[in-house]
């Protein structure tokens, strides 16, 4: 995997999130990153992305399992920055280019599939289905050993560039 | 109000979701009511139920807004905790009455109709739309300075008895 995260490239003021902001240091801090290796990836259109994440104790829902909460938020903030980042790989940009792609989500949806246990790794992949103006749709899945708990459709919209722009300073 | 929230009565060994557990001391702890006072809401067929929650500073998503994983975790706990409530009541039973009725989500789906602001009490309501077997259908809306920012729905599945009642103890 590339040492860099999609969320590495993300302005500062907008790393505060708490799912995926590297500045939260109460949030998930998750990171997200094409599959496979970045040159393979980026000669593959329909190349999947991902995150690895793992909950901690308190992360539960009845006991031994994840919270449902924590997966809806995983898939989340895992596909905006997926949408951030095919977008850029769509106008034939690198990720720390200016003016920065960044997104919101205009739509979540979860199926929890089985019980997902706690206390392993969790792997959170995603795929776009439609990217078209600001908007992308993408379809995503969480996996704990090996299996399928939940599946994801996210609908992401472009922020305004004024938003995503302002107060912007270097990639860290 | 009722002076117990209907995560009041889940049992002790139910009592430790990220969401609503009571006994999670890292969680969110949210308390859900019937809206209006419970005469009221006992003799209408169609009441909401009502939950209130103040996001603390680093639930933020951008600077100055409120995380939408929070948002979806708030519907997809508040709804589990309705429809346990909605099925007591369907059964003529009361919260604190043996086998405990208790919820795993098994779809949910958030609309993200604006950005929600950070720094005020965010109304979450539900209704249910369909009770039939061990299913429970909700929608939801969750509210910040009465205006409505985002709208859920939940499909909630009855938690196998044998896993609602082991390890049970006196409600709390």
């Amino acid at each position: 995997m590339p040492a860099q995260a999609f969320q590495d490239y993300y302005p500062d003021h907008l790393s505060y999130c708490y799912g995926c902001g590297h500045l939260n240091e109460h949030g998930l801090q998750i990171k997200s990153y094409w599959a496979g290796d970045a040159a393979d990836s980026a000669a593959a259109g329909g190349a999947e992305t991902i995150c690895t994440f793992t909950p901690r104790a308190y992360h539960s829902a009845v006991p031994g399992y994840v919270y449902g909460g924590l997966i809806a938020s995983l898939i989340d903030c895992h596909c905006t920055g997926t949408a951030a980042a095919a977008s850029y790989r769509a106008a034939g940009r690198e990720l720390d280019t200016e003016p920065p792609f960044r997104f919101v989500t205009a739509s979540l949806h979860v199926n929890y599939l089985r019980p997902t246990p706690l206390g392993v790794p969790l792997e959170i992949r995603a795929r776009v289905l439609e990217l078209k103006g600001r908007k992308v749709v993408m379809e995503a899945t969480l996996s704990a050993e090996g299996q399928v708990c939940a599946r994801g459709e996210v609908v992401a919209v472009q922020m305004p560039e004024q938003l995503a722009t302002s107060k912007s300073s270097e990639p860290t």
